[in-house]
């Protein structure tokens, strides 16, 4: 027998990390059939609690797996199950983008980021929660953790599938704060490339400047073959990088940001473990005077360029629109053309010297959310420390490694430069490894233990 | 009566420059239902030659205009006639991005820009023709002066709409070439405003890093009226800048770039004589040696992400891709994404150096095409003239001037720095008096006469 189920409890399947299925299902140690069913399960059992998912299609996606367990393999991501955000197109599924405006709207193809992750041997599950149109409305997702509490947003019900096991993988966009956010906030690695470095085509449009497709897996190696894939760099998930990134000495630019002062206490807490897990390969990092304002540039250039790109649903469809979202609209439609102009010359500006930041140092450590998902669900949280990164268009990627006070996870995030999406992740990899080291008892902190992960592969 | 075609040839009022259409519209002394029947007329008596639209409705284009004539001005483009290439979504219109895989696709929403101009009182009256998803397989459309030649593309009917006096103003998206190469070929005002100054929400998405919506009028006052809206930038539009630019000196760079070699007899003579015209403006501009290659890096900029954003088309749909197209996206999957992640940090440093070019210069006049447009309409043409600036981000616009030896339209294009569009287009105001000015004899030379204009609004 060559299945992995054979030999190892069906119950951990659905907790593995993706690049360890990948590897198996590569091997025929596991069929992808198996795998599906391990998270089948899981959303059986846990989606009346956590409502991740928008629709769901899992005869589709047992033929496939069967088709794929039957034929070559397909690619990196050949069998595992991923959602997709109800943000993207998809030609086999409703999308409406988290808006009532577009209910049982059916897309006539896919978005490019789903269709490079089909080719590359994924098995479609289902399409996820967003918050309206990806804004601050929230959809109906609940922490996994703890489910009086926010899983973050917009890209809600993606992390917070990949946090309670229901998928090994899932896509989602950031603005302002979309993808790190939740993923800080439901306790997976998010990761965030840079600006247009994964097509958008098939996206719901809110902000040219701003808008990014990325993902959300249990490990950096997870979202590594996830990012290899929607970018078409090999490198990203290349082994060899990751292990060149443990050999050299790493130069980390500790960068809290002018915004720290906000950062509350479980956020503080992981950061003074951050620091003495790197202590050798950080040093302290203030961004240039010359680099003030990054927030409300941010805030300013999202605004006016969602008015705009949601004009067509506010002339028609208002009335659809929700309270919230019609206000930034508002805010949006009352900032000047010309300002704005401005503020595209100052977004290049930005960018510009954002490069100098890495002269000398190879990524940036910085806090990914002001503290642990707050209680309550009509607010999906803060985008703020992930506003600025967002701006300069740099890759991004959280980092999962502390509990806060009330036991719902926190994290950090890596930042990296513009274009060096594969050292950003090499480098994750090997800070997330002294991060979790340095706290043993926190590694299993998450719901989908890479303890369970580990256990699982070993009995193979 | 208060109606300007009770005392003016209707005739002459669908070949009005928009700003002068708009100006009596306002006032009154025109009516909406009169411009637009004079276009109807128009497109009755040449669109079986021209072929410039792929679906008209001019019930309900009557309807507004009655609506508009007696309600309130609504906007900068209240009761201009205008067309949307089919690249662009629009609630009202099947929309198939000029592609048999979408024929008869009624999208759910108006594209940003097409709701912005409604917004602003524009009346819709058609889609226009768009090659096959705006790249190089041409439409049906034909040259309004030659029909035994292409238009230029992929904003073919845009163009061809706008130089024939069918439409006041029309949109359309450039990638490579798209605008300024058929606003060229149909010697007309064609503008691209700074790279993602208009949202492409609602455009079917091929580049991000290059994909800019513009459009085409018949003056440099035209499409600054349609700028201002698409940009909400009133600055564009605004008369005092067009006085300041003509009372001020301004320092134009002539650009002939590192391809001038390849620019034939007819853009060569354009050029001289435009020396002339700018005589005391103008001053010899070279690229710096460290902005080689632009042409080259766009081209493998726009292959690497329309084989990304196409890859749902590609997998699904391949048969109904032309050879053209599928070639293009295979050498689009040849570029490795790890040097399209290099490319991208190049156009980085090339859009930061092109800042340079306008410490000593408000503008550059550069070539727009190779020559006038080519026989035959199987090939759209060479973008060749435009790639550099397009993936430089900056703003262009076409102005044409002069006759090749055909008896087709030559013109050149005046380039301004990013986010500065209401410089350029003061500055291009001015320089298109110039160039006219100094040939007389060939202000008349589109077949839609600026001439006769003046003589429709003398009447008042």
């Amino acid at each position: 027998m060559n299945s992995l189920t054979a030999r190892t409890p069906p119950v951990a399947l659905n907790q593995l990390e993706a690049w360890q299925a990948a590897e198996a299902l590569a091997r025929r140690d596991l069929l992808a059939v198996d795998l599906l069913r391990a998270c089948l399960d899981r959303i059986q059992a846990r989606e009346p609690q956590v409502q991740a998912f928008v629709s769901l299609n899992a005869d589709a996606a047992l033929r496939l797996a069967r088709e794929l367990d039957a034929g070559p393999v397909r690619g990196l991501l050949h069998g595992l199950p991923f959602g997709v955000k109800d943000l993207l197109d998809t030609e086999d599924f409703p999308t409406a983008y988290g808006s009532p405006i577009y209910a049982g709207h059916q897309p006539l193809a896919d978005a490019a980021a789903v269709a490079l992750c089909r080719d590359a041997g994924a098995v479609m599950l289902g399409k996820t929660v967003s918050t309206e149109l990806a804004n601050m409305s929230p959809g109906i997702t609940r922490n996994p953790h703890a489910t009086g509490h926010t899983p973050g947003g917009s890209s809600s019900g993606s992390a917070a599938a990949v946090a309670d096991g229901m998928l090994a993988l899932a896509l989602g966009t950031q603005t302002a704060g979309s993808l790190i956010r939740p993923a800080a906030y439901c306790g997976v690695v998010g990761f965030k490339p840079s600006h247009n470095r994964v097509s958008k085509a098939g996206v719901k449009s809110l902000s040219e400047t701003l808008d990014t497709v990325g993902g959300f897996g249990r490990s950096v190696r997870d979202v590594a073959l996830l990012g290899a894939v929607l970018t078409g760099d090999e490198r990203l998930a290349d082994p060899r990088h990751f292990d060149a990134a443990a050999a050299g000495p790493l130069r980390i630019g500790l960068c809290q940001t002018p915004d720290w002062s906000l950062a509350d206490t479980d956020t503080r807490r992981a950061w003074d473990r951050a620091e003495k897990a790197l202590a050798g390969s950080g040093k302290a990092l203030q961004l240039p005077p010359e680099m003030t304002g990054l927030v409300a540039l941010q805030k300013a250039v999202q605004a006016f360029e969602t008015a705009r790109s949601l004009r067509p649903e506010w002339r028609r469809h208002a009335a659809q629109l929700s309270a919230p979202l019609l206000a930034l609209l508002e805010d949006g439609m009352r900032i000047s053309g010309a300002t704005h102009a401005q503020n595209l010359q100052a977004v290049a500006r930005q960018r510009q010297l954002a490069e100098g930041l890495f002269q000398d140092h190879d990524v940036l450590l910085a806090p990914s959310t002001v503290g642990a998902a707050p209680a309550g669900i009509d607010f999906t949280g803060d985008p703020l420390f992930c506003r600025g990164w967002t701006l300069l268009g740099l890759p991004c990627i959280h980092l999962p490694f502390a509990q806060g006070q009330t036991g719902l996870p926190v994290g950090l995030q890596l930042v990296g430069r513009f274009g060096d999406d594969h050292r950003l992740l090499a480098a994750a990899h090997w800070v997330h490894q002294q991060l979790l080291g340095q706290n043993p008892a926190l590694a299993t902190a998450a719901p989908v233990a890479t303890a369970a992960t580990a256990a699982a592969l070993a009995e193979r």
